[in-house]
């Protein structure tokens, strides 16, 4: 079906289109899509935008990615089908920053179908297609990792991650950096720097920040980053709009009486 | 995957896996998919369980289904997937209410494939596989219904509806209950009686609401629900989580440091 731009939520049915199309084609799964819907609840309750603590966050995220002695970022299939061209921005603005494939329904030719889409977008190495080490504790595929990847990391950022799987990073040591909508999910709970924001905004703005750079960054030294308040102000900025939207609830775009 | 029934979110888990099956077997589309996503957001944040509101607009739900001359319920591929069971229990404790299939994605295949899930659940008259009518000035394919079904309906059910059809069918002079976990929603918004719950537990308490109904009632006489009233508590109930929530927002079940 076509949809019509003129549409209220055209950009968000233009988005769910795009990531139907990349279920069929094998890259996203059917709790891909759920995860993604959740995501959309949060982001609309968010407002659509980086609010100004996401932003903070953003640049927090920078510094670290920066600081970091061998940051890995993970790719599961919706990251692949919604940002795999953010991602490959990042990358050339960071090259040190390695890619790796890590997906919770992994089958070979589905991680293989991942790898392509990161590799169309211009990303030239891209790791976990043949995991060659196991994170420790962790009953699901996401244990499979690179030997030289994830199980090196001393920074992970971890888009659209699951608890389990964060939970499990932190244990191993590794300072995790989550981007997830939902400020009340066990990945931003767990996570050291969680980023409540839309993945492709949040993409681009880490992105910006490292370009835009001036602050010298000393290797292995992470300013400190204020999790909790960051988390409160998300929670906030939610009770914020719905304080708004019950004030006129009951507003009909057009209506019979 | 088996999931641990002692998996901090088994119920959801065991919910989406259902789901994904569903979407398999060509009941459920990709985009039923992500609205799951989306409900299953607003469920977390409204505690996942039917607060005071909802259990009100679910008695009066159950008292205007009986006054009505004749109701009818639309069923899309979720709710197919979601609540045959409960629906045919709704059924059989109010025989008038008239069954529907009604789909944004359609195909008669995917219509049939609808119809068997409610007829294996127990519902014997399905409308709408090979619809009769049209509604106007909706382009979609939700456009299509049953002459002696929803066309003539005069109190239409509309569980995980989409607002273009909430309008159209209230354009008719239809009064429209809806089920949506989004108080926000324009299905929501635009609803004569929005019921802000879960699928499965709205239709349950409506079929208890309707079982042990006392009052007499009289058809064709409704008596009045405050809708506004209603998304305002809904909102003010997400609020209250959520300052909860906030108060002790990095709590970690486990943590490294």
């Amino acid at each position: 079906m076509r949809i019509s731009p003129r549409h209220p939520r055209y950009a968000s049915l233009a988005v769910r289109a795009h990531l139907a199309r990349a279920h069929r084609q094998g890259v996203v799964v059917p709790e891909g899509l759920i995860a993604h819907g959740r995501g959309e609840a949060f982001d609309y309750l968010l407002g659509e935008r980086s609010y100004a603590g996401a932003r903070r966050a953003e640049r927090a995220a920078a510094a670290w990615l920066l600081a970091a002695r061998h940051p890995v970022v993970s790719v599961n299939g919706n990251v692949a089908a919604l940002a795999a061209r953010p991602l490959a921005r990042l990358v050339r603005a960071h090259p040190r920053l390695s890619v790796e494939v890590n997906l919770f329904h992994r089958t070979p030719r589905r991680a293989a179908r991942v790898a392509a889409r990161l590799r169309a977008a211009g990303i030239r190495t891209v790791l976990g297609v043949h995991p060659t080490a196991r994170i420790p504790n962790l009953p699901s595929d996401r244990a499979f990792v690179d030997r030289n990847g994830i199980a090196a990391a001393d920074v992970c950022l971890i888009p659209l991650e699951d608890g389990d799987r964060t939970e499990a990073l932190r244990a191993l040591g590794k300072r995790v950096i989550s981007i997830d909508l939902n400020p009340l999910s066990r990945t931003s709970r767990m996570a050291d720097l969680p980023i409540v924001d839309e993945l492709t905004r949040a993409l681009d703005r880490i992105t910006a920040e490292i370009r835009g750079r001036r602050v010298a960054i000393h290797p292995g030294v992470f300013r400190p980053f204020d999790r909790s308040a960051a988390l409160a102000e998300a929670l906030a900025t939610i009770e914020r709009r719905l304080r708004r939207a019950a004030r006129a609830p009951a507003s009909r775009p057009s209506a019979r009486r």
